[in-house]
């Protein structure tokens, strides 16, 4: 935890040399005071007095201040007064006054006449200076450019164009020439990391501990992650956010489009049905409940409840100790199941469309925050999907063909027994993005010995199954299947999956079959995957807002 | 439990006197083996021997049906056959052939030549009629008619209008004239309740264990949740569940509108920083962890961390041992949370906006669904919205004084320290509706003392808060707040409320207050409330998909 309390780096000049006599003074007083070892009685007293001084000193300088009203705490005021965000200033904004509010980024005092700070909002950056001309003083000019870093500020300045372009602001071509600095949220002094540092992506291993090519530190995911707060305020935070928010939104959009319900099944379950170990325990009053491991069963439930077409959006739970680049023990769910008429194609051909819609409408409503992140994240490249809006479809057996052509070959057991390891899976990803330009695409017909006891065997051949995953970049995003709807079949399948039917918690479930149910097939994605596959992101943790793993409960 | 295996009620007329010869001769032999008291294996020899007669029986039988091929089990077929909805059919359907796939709500031989089946689609319920006339023998009248309720059927036929409107059907002036009964989903023969008998709403305690003026069981609000998925297939629940999916997609759709970003904070936290005892354990490997309260903390997190507008749909957990109408110990949470810059009202004016637009739209999208849940629950009548298109605003002393009008005088110790009491706020509902006109409203400035820590105190009198309620029919949907944005502040009023800001799981939230947060607002709304409440349905557990309360856990 040693680097989460990076020290604030100093700034240059806090005090020029021609700052105000009457602080000069206040300073040798305290000098004086440190030399000292005096009793704490007469400390206190002597603070007590120096306090008294300052004060007088400073209702004197006040007295002076011709911009006493300009800067300082905020004025309380029933006026209204309008605001502009960053992302409006343009050409026309030269020369007319704004008032916006906005972080202290950096701030910086050139001169007893001059001090620059760079303004943040929302990961933008605008560069604001402040000069000595009437009515602004030197009082606040140093008020200005001593700001501490992270606090929240309103200015109000004159838009202007810099003769040269600031290229550390987000907005280079115009700058504010203050008027006004009131301050509306005071940073503490100290922060434990700076949000600039958190700008780039995390190191490597072998860069921690490191300082770049300026002399900043490498901030390390660990530390930004506990300190999610400042390191939500990056440019690319912002950006990531706005993805993930983009994902859960056409999601929603394209299941209401389709019909289908919303739904809401319980996290709280009464027997850990669906994986035993994997699943965490939670004390209800005077018995034990569980977390749901996924809405898989619940929404099955719907389905016989004749709800037809349903989606969830829900943190989803898995007590599985994965200390890996992509799993989380909390994540969160994107859920759909929806009968069918004929064959179960019609729901993988409709979640084929709703990945096509989602990652299309990615691209064309979020084009400025996926270039922010490609920034950081160059290394990946643009997300390539189908050319014709159609996903490619291949069989299980297809990838095993492909893969044994580049010469990974499995044997006959392997490939009904085993699924592709995470290195295969990423391999073919490869192989399909040079053979048919794609980074996302579907695997259907999974083996039937790989997939959970709930899933449809292919009528044609029992070994295989009616079961489909979804990659993007090689790796697993999507999970889905035909559903036995058959509680003959179903039980028949538990007890090949070596599960017995007639085990407390199943008999809700099984009773749904019971009382009959239409077929029906569905899926789960898992929306920080996608976020983090999308984008070519390093870890999933980035595409968390405050991410859960087995070593990690906070913030 | 003894009422959750009430005997599906008898059928009349299962085995006319004029059926099949042959089934006959079955009857009686099946007559002649209970008479016997056989030994073991002499039974089964028996039995087996019955069986390959009846099988011979049957197979004779079979080859002298003229239907034969027009029922049983569906046919495997690569032909797409289009089926028609029960919400499709029209007049203009008068003398078509249709396809349908609906569930046996009932079925009723009336003789050897006639049978008549109720079909029911997502509640919604048509009439089918099957009489012996070329090629529709009368083998197939009898598997029609003896078809098991709450079986899922495949029916081709002509539609019809009925000499007399089907009172019991949904669709009254037409009627299915089958020509073809597939099997697609059987339902045992014996079923815990009847979708019809739970079409009813719950009984009181008084009518409990009744029967109704036809004779048939009034089902329990236990036995129903007991068997929540035959429970969803009446036309009311699926009414409901769509108010739910609306109030929940009107939500998004109001946030997402306004540029507030989608987050999903975690529900699994380190520490119970909340509210003390009510909340869940869990163990979380080595360690324990809790379940969210509410997203409160964290989405002020993620105000303090630049996103300025955020909202979050998920569920809240409450391990409140509350066994009321109204209490849920898991629900589905809408919050939102937002920065504003000059007064708290801005966030205010916004969420009654929300509510205000919510409520419009599910009267006008929702219409059918209200009507239909209104035969059911018709007593609260419906939901009065103000006629302007404004939600009314009243102080929390306004109540105190309508209250008083009526005669409920608090003390003046009361007034600060206390809140109104459930029976009050109901009382103060009426009075509203009835000086006011609306069902809808919202009481502002509650007194400090009954609100959290992170309420921010009016600033004009300490003694109350920048706090709001929300009401529907007098009763809580909402509670929101202006929150302290100052460290200072913030930590003061933990101390007031007897909490201290050093404990272990605080200190994450207060620095984000300490590294500069702006002013924000916010609320949580509790979507299953606010759909009980607007259909005035006289308990919570009708609102929620599987209810979660200190006794339930199942299904």
């Amino acid at each position: 935890m040693a680097d989460t309390e990076l020290p604030t780096r100093p700034k240059p000049e806090e005090t020029p040399a021609s700052a105000a006599p009457a602080e000069g003074d206040s300073k040798n007083a305290s000098k004086n005071a440190l030399k000292k070892a005096a009793k704490e009685k007469a400390k206190a007293e002597k603070a007590a007095a120096r306090a008294a001084q300052e004060k007088a000193q400073a209702a004197a300088a006040e007295a002076n201040d011709t911009a006493k009203d300009l800067y300082g705490p905020i004025p309380e005021t029933e006026e209204v007064i309008p605001t502009t965000r960053f992302s409006e200033l343009s050409e026309e904004y030269h020369e007319k006054e704004v008032t916006v509010v906005a972080r202290v980024d950096n701030a910086r005092v050139q001169s007893a006449k001059l001090a620059f700070l760079m303004l943040r909002q929302q990961g933008q950056k605008v560069q604001a200076v402040i000069a000595a001309a009437e009515p602004i003083s030197r009082q606040m000019i140093k008020y200005t450019g001593g700001l501490n870093v992270n606090s929240i500020v309103q200015i109000t300045g004159i838009v202007k164009k810099p003769e040269i372009p600031i290229s550390s602001a987000t907005i280079s071509h115009l700058e504010l020439h203050i008027r006004k600095v009131y301050m509306i949220s005071e940073a503490a002094q100290m922060l434990p990391m700076q949000v600039k540092d958190a700008e780039r992506p995390p190191p490597t291993e072998a860069e921690e501990g490191q300082v770049d090519a300026e002399g900043a530190p490498i901030v390390t995911l660990k530390t930004r992650l506990d300190n999610r707060v400042l390191d939500l305020q990056t440019e690319t935070s912002q950006a990531i956010t706005w993805i993930s928010s983009g994902v859960a939104e056409l999601f929603a959009e394209y299941m209401i489009k389709s019909g289908s319900r919303w739904i809401f099944t319980p996290k709280l379950v009464g027997a850990a049905t669906e994986g035993g170990s994997n699943v965490f325990e939670v004390k209800y009053f005077k018995r034990n409940a569980y977390l749901a491991q996924s809405p898989q069963l619940y929404k099955q439930m719907c389905i016989a409840g004749d709800m037809e077409n349903v989606f969830e959006i829900a943190p989803v739970f898995r007590a599985e100790d994965s200390n890996t680049h992509r799993h989380l023990t909390e994540f969160a769910g994107l859920d759909f199941e929806k009968t069918f008429h004929h064959h179960y194609h019609e729901v993988l051909d409709f979640a084929e469309d709703l990945l096509v819609f989602i990652l299309t409408q990615l691209k064309e409503r979020y084009a400025a925050q996926i270039a922010t992140i490609q920034k950081s994240y160059p290394k990946a490249g643009d997300f390539k999907l189908p050319k014709d809006g159609k996903a490619l479809r291949l069989n299980y057996m297809d990838g095993v063909a492909l893969l044994k052509e580049a010469g990974v070959d499995m044997s006959e057991q392997e490939r009904f027994e085993n699924d592709f390891s995470t290195a295969m899976e990423k391999q073919l990803g490869h192989i399909i993005r040079e053979k048919y330009d794609t980074d996302f695409y579907v695997l259907d017909k999974f083996p039937m010995a790989v997939r959970p006891f709930y899933t449809k065997a292919d009528p044609k051949d029992s070994r295989f199954s009616n079961s489909y995953d979804f990659f993007m970049r090689g790796e697993e995003i999507m999970s889905g299947a035909q559903r036995i709807n058959d509680i003959k079949e179903l039980e028949e399948s538990m007890r090949t999956k070596g599960l017995d039917p007639t085990q407390e918690g199943f008999e809700d479930y099984l009773n749904a079959f019971r009382q009959g149910c239409p077929p029906h097939a569905g899926g789960g994605l898992g929306m920080n995957r996608i976020v983090m596959f999308f984008l070519g992101l390093p870890n999933v943790r980035l595409a968390s807002l405050f991410p859960r793993d087995p070593q990690r409960l906070r913030p």
